[in-house]
């Protein structure tokens, strides 16, 4: 019998590197599978239908939350975004590690429904640096800059309600951090069941 | 407020190559501590005091026993084989990792006590594997390799016990996968409540 994938659920505020650690993740881990979201607001100039967005009418999307073919959605200012449930389990089922990338709100509605997901949290690595990072480069106003930096806080309080925390100081340790998160889960007791009985029967 | 240290038991057979994994180990960790045996056997030729055990009288060694000095022990043949509870707990208060090499049974002593501690099991690829390695040079005789080999396949079975599970097929790629089980135990939310609620504070 083939061992289940993992789901990870990766969440962190603006400022907190994310991306740019994800992008280094994927290079790093071939197989793992990242799971796309399906969004109702119209394709922007220059985006591809099969880039980081499946893009679907507010009908359709409605659809999909009636017949409950979406494990988190959300809606911001007046579009709908979600992570639809049939990609994620036909890979965890076909045996493929499976990498979800949502908000904090979004991490607990998965959680609710897969609580064997894993959870990791992107950290910044001091109020200090994000705050430097918020700021960019400087074309912001001030106040704006002291929203952003307000929601990532609201973010970083509930990096709590997370399994991993990773600080992302620097990119190539918090990438390293990531993918042993992502490798320990595979060495798990749970996923050598089968092992262990294929050697103790000879 | 400083984080406490991880407890680590490892335990695995002979033939599956702990010792030499292990080796490495503590070369790609200088920070993490090797929880000492006492035993009571004597001194063998060559061996320092300062080596893998300490060495110590069976009055010493019960009265261990009576003050509950041991986090596990075990008699064999004749002699007392124990784990001093003071060296492991001053290490783990002091914020390093220890860790701690046991068999099967000591591992389950561990663990009731100080069920927080992360056990890894290490284990040949293969029954194949194993029974090459337990052959050895091919001076044992056959009978003395069953019974080794059956000793391993029992230690094997109790692999579902432990926390994670490390096939030591390639030696490098075991060294790998412990180490990455040891950072991860220290990436988890728990070690990082102090450093999130620092960030947020601001």
């Amino acid at each position: 019998m083939m061992n289940k994938g993992n789901l990870f659920i990766i969440s962190g505020p603006s400022g907190s590197g994310k991306d740019t650690v994800l992008a280094k993740v994927f290079e790093e881990c071939p197989k793992l599978k990242f799971s796309i979201s399906t969004i109702t607001r119209p394709m922007r100039e220059g985006e591809k239908p099969d880039g980081k967005y499946r893009f679907v009418s507010v009908e359709e999307f409605e659809n999909m939350i009636k017949n409950d073919m979406l494990l988190e959605y959300n809606n911001f200012v007046g579009n709908y975004y979600g992570t639809p449930r049939k990609y994620v389990e036909d890979n965890l089922n076909g045996g493929y590690d499976v990498l979800v990338e949502v908000d904090v709100n979004g991490a607990k509605l998965i959680r609710e429904k897969m609580p064997e997901a894993i959870s990791l949290f992107i950290c910044p690595p001091s109020f200090e640096v994000l705050k430097a990072r918020l700021s960019g480069r400087g074309t912001e106003s001030a106040e704006l800059v002291e929203k952003r930096l307000e929601a990532a806080l609201g973010e970083i309080s509930r990096a709590k309600e997370f399994d991993y925390v990773i600080i992302n100081d620097k990119l190539e340790d918090a990438v390293r951090d990531v993918v042993s998160v992502i490798k320990c889960s595979n060495l798990k007791v749970s996923k050598k069941l089968d092992f262990i009985d294929e050697i103790i029967k000879k």
